[in-house]
Parts: C-alpha cells; sequence; structure tokens
C-alpha cells in the first residue's frame, strides 16, 4: 500500500511541477565521480559532529546527544531555575554551534554516554556520504550522491541549449539520495536512503520576477519569517503578494514556488492547519543563500521539515566553474551594443609548457580568473621585477615577462554574460508521506475502534473496493462487469467477496485509505445493472448504472468532480449496514 | 523526454502487473547489509572474469576480450579456413567456459591488450558489486543491491502473511539495480546502475498451474528453444498453451507469465516481429533452475536480452534459511491428518552454553538442519562412543551424550510445511526503452531526411501538441481554452507559437513523437470553436469542437479508442499543410 501512496504522490509531483511548469527532467545516476561532489563542497564540508563513547566506541550525534541530555536535566525536579535558564539558552542557540561550542557544553555540564555513563571524545567531524569505486582498477573514487541537484548543476550547460540558451528555466530530478545519518531515528523522518524531488530554477540574478506570480499572489500561506521568530511571535497567515511586496519573501519566483509547494501538499492530504513556512534564521543560512523558507508540516514528532525552497544565488554554478574551468553561465542581449574595456593575462603557453609541464594548464586557468585588482598587481610586478610569483596552493610558480604579459583593449560587445541564480525547491517524499499518513488518520465518532485513513482519492492507492453484498454465485458475472468497467478507466480496485458481514468489510477497506466502495445487492441482477457507491469518509451512498461508474470514479478520483456533484447527480441509497 | 517516456512505461509496467494480478509492492533500499548478500551467494560468487594488462593495468572482461580478438581474425583475410573453423567453434561454446577454459584460448591464441598489444594477465574474478559501509563505525560491511529480488526474498515471512499464509502470491519490486560493470557500453544495454521491474511469483512446487492461465492459453509467442538452437533450427511460433501442455515451457506459471511479459513489451511499443523468447541451454542455466526463458529484442546491436523469466526451485529462499535458520516456508493444509515419525537431534542447551559459549547457538542451528541420514550417525555415535564430533567449518565441536540426545517419536499432523518454489520474471526497463526508441524510429516515404517516432501514445512523453496557425493574437484566447481542456484529463501537452511554417513545427513535433496535433486556424475563431487533430503517423486530420477534445485524447491515450474509431465518428480535414 505504501508503494502505491508514494508512487500516486510522486506522479502528481511530476504533473504539478514538471508538467505544468514545462520543466526540463534528468535522471542522473546516484554514483557519482569524486571530483563533482568535490566541487560542491561535499567532501571537504557535507559532515555532523559525531562524539564517541571512549570505552565501547558507541557513536553519538553531537548536537542529538546535547539536546537530549538537556531535556533529561530540564526534566529533573532536582535541576535548579537558574541552570534551568542557562540550559534553556544554549538549547535556543544549539544550531549555530561548531565542534567547539559543543565541547565547552559537553565538559561543562560533564555529559556521558547516555547508554554507559562512559566519558565521551571531542566531537570529531563524520562525512555523511557513502564511499565506494567505480570499476575494476579500484582508484576511481566516488560517492552515493548525498541529493540529486548535483546531477542537474553539471548537466547545465546541455540543459540551457535545450532551452534554446534561454533564461529563466527550471530542470527536476526525482530520485534516491543517500546519507550515512550517524543515528537514524523516527521511522520515515530519518532514514539514510529516500526519495528526493528536487527542482534548479535558473533565472537572472536582477530580474527574479515569475511570469505566473500574479496566477498565484492571492495564495494564503502561513509564514513563519526571521523576524517573528526573533521576537517571539506566532506565525502568520499572508498573501504570497504581500509577502514578495513587502520584502518579508525575497522574490516572486521564490515566493511562487513556495505558493506550488502548499497547493501540492493540500492536494496530496497535508491539512493546511499543520503546515506552515518558516524563515532560516540569518544563522542557519549558508553565507551565500539569499533566502530559505522550510515547508514544515505538524506530526507527532513535532514541525518536521519536509520541503526545503531557497534561493541559492550563483553558488552551485559557481563552484563547479571554479573546480572545471569551463564557464555556467547565459547570455543576455544587451539593449544596444557597449564597449567595454577588457583587462586579462595573456600567457605564452608554449613557454608556460616547456618550463612547467603538466601544471602549465593549471597556471593557465588560475591567471584566466584574476580579478582586476590582482591583475594590475601582476602587471606592476612585471614591470618592476621582471616577474611574477603565481602561488597555486602551497606552490609558487614565477612567471617571468617572457611567459606572461598583461593585456588591455577595448571592444563592442552586443550581450552580457550572467551568472545564473538558482531557487531551489527540495522535497523529501518520504516525510510528506508520513505526515498525510498522520494527517489522515481518524476514529468513527462514538467509536474509536473504529480507525479509517481519509486519503484524498488522487494519491489513495487503491481508490474502489468491490462488494458483493454476500458470496452468493449469482453475483460473479456482475462482479465480473464492475472489474472491466474499473478496469477501462485504470482504477485500481480491490474485490472482497470472503462472505463477511458488509459492514466488517466496509471497516477494512476503511483502514486502508480506500476512498470508495462499490456494493453489489440483489437490487444489482435486474437490468440495466446498478450498483451502490459508498463515500468512506461520509459513509454515505448513491446509486448508479454499472456503466456510469468508471467515468464517474475517474473524475472523483482526479479531482474533476467532487463528492457532492455525485450526490446532486444520482438518487441517494439508505442503507444500514455501516451499523 | 526520456525520464517521461521511463516513467511513463513504469506506471504501465506498476498497472499491468502489480495492479492487474493483485500483487504485494515492496520498496527495499538500494543499501544491502553483507548478511544478505552472502545468504544469497552474490559475495561469493557474483564475478565476471577480468583479465589486466600486465604493462598499463588496463583491465577487461575476459570473455568480451576473446570475443572481440576471435572477430577480428574472422575479419582478416589472411586467417585460414581451418582456423576460422576452429575460432567459429571456440565462439559458439565461450558462454560456458570457465577461468580455465578461457586462459587456455588466450594463451593458444597469443591473444593480447587491444590497446597496447602487452600481455594479459590470467583471468581474475571480479566481484561485480559496489561495497560501502553503514554507519559511523566503519565496520558494518554493505554493498549496492546487484538485483532487488533479495529484497523480497529477506521479506518473504511478512509478505506471506499479508497474503494470509496462502500460496500462491507474487511480490513486485521497481528500483535501481547496481553492477560495477569492467566495461559499460552500447548506451543503456551495459551500464552500472539501472531500473529493475522484478516479480517474485511463490508457488506450491507440485502444483505450478495459474488460475488465469486459460486468458492468455491462445497467445502466440515465437519461442526459441533449447532444441531448436541445439538443432540449429529456427524460432518458432507458439500458443503458449500448447507450449506448455507438450512440455516445452515447463509449466503454467511461467507460461503465464510469459505471455504476460508478451502483452507488456507490445504495449509500450515494442515490434513483435523483432522478439523472441529465448530458452537457456542446460549449461546457461543455474544448476537448481527448472527452466529460464529470455525475452529478447532484436536491435541495431543484435538479439538483447531484456526480460529474464526463470523458474528458480526453492533455491533463494532455502539460502536465506540455511544462513538465519529462519524458516521460510508456507504451510498446506493435509487433505486428511497424518501420523509422523519424528526424529530429530535434541541439545541440552544449557551444558552446550557453558562449554561453547557463542557458539552455541551456531551449534543448535546445525544440529536442527541434519538430515535424517546425518542423525542416524549421530545416534550411532553417541551409543558406541558416548561422543559426537561436530564439524562446522574448520571448528570441531565435541559434543557428548549429555549434551546431546537424538530423539524419535510420532506425531499427528494436519498440515505440511511446503518450501515455495519461485518464478521470477526480471526486466530491465533501460533496455526495453532502448529497444522501444529503436523500434519507433521511422523516415517519412520519400524524404529520408523526415524522421519521426512513433511511439505508442500510452507511453508517448507529450501526447499531443497545441499548434496555432500563425502567430496572430487573435488565437490567444482559445489556445488557453484548449491547454485547459487538456489540463482537465492530465494530458501532457507542448504549445508550439513560434510563427514558424506550420509543416515545420509538424516535423518538429513528429521527431519527439508526439503523437497527436491539435491545430487552431481561423475557423476556430467561429463558435462552438473547433480545431483539427492531426494524427503523426498517418498524418491524417479530423476536425471537432474543443469541448471534444480532452475526452477523445484521453481515450486515445490508453486505448479505450483508436485513431479509426475518432476518423468514423468526427469529419475528416483535408490540408496540404504537411507538404
Amino acid at each position: 500500500m505504501g508503494c502505491a501512496l508514494k508512487a500516486n504522490m510522486l506522479q502528481e509531483w511530476r504533473k504539478h511541477f514538471i508538467l505544468e511548469e514545462g520543466m526540463l527532467e534528468v535522471d542522473c545516476t546516484s554514483l557519482t565521480p569524486e571530483p563533482v561532489l568535490k566541487a560542491s563542497g561535499h567532501v571537504e564540508r557535507f559532515a555532523d559532529w559525531m562524539v564517541k563513547d571512549l570505552k565501547t566506541g558507541d557513536c553519538f550525534r553531537a548536537d542529538h546527544l546535547i539536546k537530549n541530555s538537556i531535556e533529561k536535566l530540564l526534566a529533573d525536579k532536582k535541576t535548579t531555575a537558574d541552570l534551568k535558564n542557562e540550559l534553556q539558552d544554549v538549547l535556543a542557540r544549539l544550531e549555530g554551534f561548531d565542534d567547539k561550542d559543543m565541547q565547552a557544553v559537553i565538559s561543562k555540564y560533564k555529559f556521558k554516554s547516555p547508554i554507559t555513563g562512559n566519558d565521551l571524545s571531542e566531537p570529531v567531524a563524520f562525512n555523511l556520504m557513502f564511499p565506494t569505486q567505480i570499476g575494476p582498477t579500484g582508484d576511481f573514487k566516488a560517492y552515493l550522491r548525498p541529493e540529486t541537484a548535483q546531477g542537474i548543476f553539471v548537466n547545465f550547460k546541455r540543459l540551457l541549449e535545450f532551452n534554446q540558451s534561454k533564461l529563466p528555466f527550471a530542470a527536476a530530478q526525482i530520485g534516491q539520495g543517500f546519507r550515512n545519518e550517524i543515528s537514524p531515528r523516527q521511522g520515515l523522518i530519518r532514514v539514510r536512503e529516500f526519495t528526493m524531488c528536487e527542482i534548479e530554477h535558473f533565472v537572472d540574478p536582477t530580474d527574479k520576477s515569475h511570469p505566473k506570480f500574479k496566477k498565484v499572489a492571492d495564495h494564503v500561506l502561513t509564514l513563519f519569517s526571521a523576524c517573528n521568530q526573533m521576537d517571539g511571535n506566532p506565525a502568520k497567515e499572508w498573501k504570497i503578494g504581500d509577502a514578495v511586496t513587502q520584502g518579508v519573501v525575497n522574490n516572486e519566483t521564490l515566493g511562487y514556488y513556495m505558493a506550488r509547494c502548499h497547493q501540492y501538499l493540500l492536494k496530496v492530504g497535508v491539512d493546511p492547519r499543520r503546515l506552515r513556512f518558516r524563515q532560516h534564521l540569518a544563522n542557519e543560512m549558508a553565507h551565500y543563500a539569499q533566502d530559505c523558507w522550510d515547508a514544515e508540516i505538524l506530526t507527532s514528532y513535532g514541525w518536521i521539515e519536509c520541503v526545503g525552497n531557497a534561493d541559492r544565488a550563483c553558488y552551485d554554478l559557481r563552484q563547479h566553474y571554479k573546480a572545471t574551468n569551463v564557464k555556467l553561465v547565459a547570455e543576455k542581449v544587451l539593449p544596444a551594443a557597449k564597449n567595454i574595456d577588457v583587462v586579462e593575462a595573456a600567457p605564452v603557453m608554449n613557454i608556460l609548457g616547456k618550463e612547467f609541464r603538466q601544471s602549465a594548464k593549471k597556471i593557465q586557468t588560475v591567471l584566466s580568473q584574476l580579478t582586476p585588482e590582482q591583475l594590475a598587481e601582476v602587471e606592476l610586478e612585471l614591470a618592476t621585477n621582471k616577474l611574477y610569483n603565481l602561488k597555486i596552493d602551497s606552490e609558487t610558480y614565477p612567471l617571468t615577462d617572457k611567459m606572461l604579459a598583461v593585456k588591455k583593449y577595448s571592444k563592442t560587445v552586443y550581450v552580457e554574460e550572467i551568472e545564473p541564480s538558482v531557487i531551489e525547491p527540495s522535497y523529501g517524499i518520504g516525510r510528506v508521506m508520513y505526515a498525510v499518513l498522520e494527517h489522515a488518520f481518524r476514529q468513527r465518532e462514538g467509536d474509536e475502534q473504529r480507525c479509517f485513513l481519509v486519503l484524498p482519492p488522487l494519491v489513495a492507492p487503491i481508490k474502489c473496493s468491490v462488494l458483493p453484498i454476500s458470496n452468493n454465485v449469482v453475483f460473479e458475472p456482475i462482479i465480473e462487469l464492475v472489474r472491466e468497467e474499473l478496469a477501462r478507466y485504470d482504477l485500481s480496485h480491490k474485490v472482497d467477496d470472503s462472505g463477511n458481514a458488509i459492514g466488517r468489510r466496509y471497516a477494512r477497506t476503511d483502514e486502508i485509505g480506500i476512498p470508495f466502495g462499490i456494493t453489489i445487492d440483489f437490487e444489482s441482477e435486474q437490468k440495466p445493472h446498478t450498483v451502490t457507491l459508498r463515500h468512506a469518509e461520509s459513509m454515505q451512498q448513491i446509486r448508479l448504472e454499472i456503466s456510469e461508474v468508471g467515468r464517474l470514479l475517474s473524475d472523483l478520483s482526479t479531482g474533476r468532480q467532487q463528492w457532492s456533484d455525485a450526490q446532486a447527480k444520482y438518487p441517494k441509497f439508505e442503507a444500514n449496514s455501516d451499523e
């Protein structure tokens, strides 16, 4: 059932985003060569701080250990009010702590291993990527991707071409992400392998307007802005149009995706009263990010981050450019031709090649990336000393004026290069699915034991049950007619002709979230054959011809019609079988 | 476009197999703990033979190297007819070669590295699984799964429960498989990461009949039996019912899946004239397998294995039982109660525990798995020597008659345990997709330059194009009406209002396999608004109201109606715009 629910949620995601917005879709590999993840910064920085039990070697995520240890102290009656205030303050700042901050807290409060009570190591960085090797030689290092986004960035040039070299455009990817969590927990919430849906929307950094923004401008979202969080104010309802106009949300494109995110989450069954968009605080956000809003959903585990909507500026593309010296830029036609002054390093490659062999290429790359200020310095050095010492990492390359000059000239340009900004909505589908299941959970009034799920028909694994009122053989040909009708409309269904009481069978189908039920009774034998259709949530029933059932259910399952439309059209059927 | 095609193929697979057959679906992780793959035999045996260039270390798959080297010799005019015959014979037997056979061939014909001409190493086994570690300690070994099947086997007990403990039932999984191929090649045909769809159908080994077999019995397949292959006869058309009756195909369940496989492949666009089912030869098949038929599709790379349909007997479940001592069996109610004689080893666990500590559990496991013959030997040893030396791997455990007895008694049983047989259809979706694209390729008669794809509407990424006859603004509101109509039926579509000549735009949409095109012309302005609908394959057009387009296209895209039905219902529209 879970697989079918997930498949339906993914299919709707594809329709809602990729098809409706005309996005490009890619399907990259999970195995990712190391250079890609070095460029993106993941090899160096995609890590959690971990502490170890000094005797047993048990590992704990440092921030989780501190949080749990503090919560234990706060719950302890012996803890003084002063200490509680102090600990509350640590908790509030924990998100921004580095290893030294955490070590200081662990030392100060003498936190130990929660399992053995043993002393703990200092926090060490633990990279969350799963390493492996590709190919038979063993010397081609790779990782399982921690996110799908990098596959889009490294394909940027081809994607831009597919879009006739025009900005803005968006590319999307649905696939597995892998993170070697130190302590996986909470069911589908923190797992080591999970399905992500990511969009990278590339846009001119000087114009982040969105052509379809006016369509969603009046859409109301619950926003929990950084200001509200700092001032201790609650989240507030905003029209997304007003939020962008008043600068609460950075720009139209980001706002557009937040509104579309809200629509998607509601479509698949998230309760809007348990959904908010929380802005990242300044210290939470990466230094390059412009703005970031997480869609958080309230579950029994608290508010869970399920979707990130971030404006990452030009960070990602620039990282890959730095690593490969392949420009990842778009061109914008200037309103008028323009004369510009060019200053650039002009290395003499054949001399450089003889002198520095394999390093020549690297020297050329670094020279081509020098800023105007650095070039002025190079020019001065070459003029005064006939030599410029170029430093790359820990190496120094002495470049003489035979090898290098600084050229200045002016040229007429008709286009300008722009480094696109990236707006990145990133969905953790497993987390959304978990929230949908919690929000769908119901108990029948007056009977707590009768639990059921109200899943939106759009994502329900099975759209309809088929229940003959008894297991009398006369129903068999009618069951077959109903099955054929449902199959014609690709409606997933489940026949239960077990002979159990009909009320018990209804309860069973309600439990697994089947939104509609077809009942075949003795009246069904008369021609034209009719059946009753039951709406699980309200337990109301209507009666209609078998030949009408497929179209109606197809419409109900895709939202083209609502149950109230069906009730208005077909006669009500009264039965006390649900009692 | 490829992502959408693949998503549609997977969605159809889910409908055709999982929904229509009422299968259980699971979604297991790609990361698989080592013990699972040790039990399945993959850690020990999932390897290819590899030879290395002795100087450069370049690696080659031994069988590929031999095949390519022989083909080069065969193409060489200087090769004598005798040698050619000899080499042809080697090629024919190559599939069954082990490392020694291959080494003999490489030595005899002095095959060298195809890149450098250097000598080659002897063949060494190279395991095709990608290794990694799970968790922070680094001592929990894991692999990326080489197939999805193992996830189903290790969940067998729960799946059986979900099926009310009844046989037969089938479980399916769609997901990534990973194989560290020595030399990936041929586009989507041999890749290191690929999407698989696998079914494990569990069935009573003494009754492999299938309740729905009669529905497919008259279905005609092209079968290339082992006999035909050995005798040099061509493949032959068979009704699958006859093939099972005459023992060509081992049993009904296997035959049923072959017929359903055939139906699926045709639905997604495989040309039936380029599809055959080839039976594995005795030396190709694993020793435990009962029968195996690969669906092979003819492409420009030759006949490519795209689907395996294998009867694997009880091998897989038994392997996991051996490794874990958890019985993976089903129960069958006996026609009548039965008295049986039981002989079993009765270890005295508290003595064993004191004597052998951690090994006691392992000893118990091995004792419980002894055969009646082995138990007779144990009984004899205990009676004569008061001691039985139990060997496990390289260890010997001396068990005294204080620790162990052999018990005999009789009991009445009402059910019997059965070890289910497994019928396994396994689809490589990337390979099928590649074949579909090749088979969909067409050129317009009389104009080789005008290439197009005839994809079945069911799987076509975009169902319909929307083309105003010119970029006149009067068409804009009508385009919007058409878009709304198409969106209501979830029909993927692409608007091209670029103002290029209509014929050129048709050609463009034909190239990417859009099966239908809506054209908006000046007649469309009159109310009720009408448009023309063009069938890309035949280039014929009909005219209909916009309000009818959604339903019709939805029916055409799911196969509820054919183009000929639409032609019969709506007036033909004549235009020479395709010229």
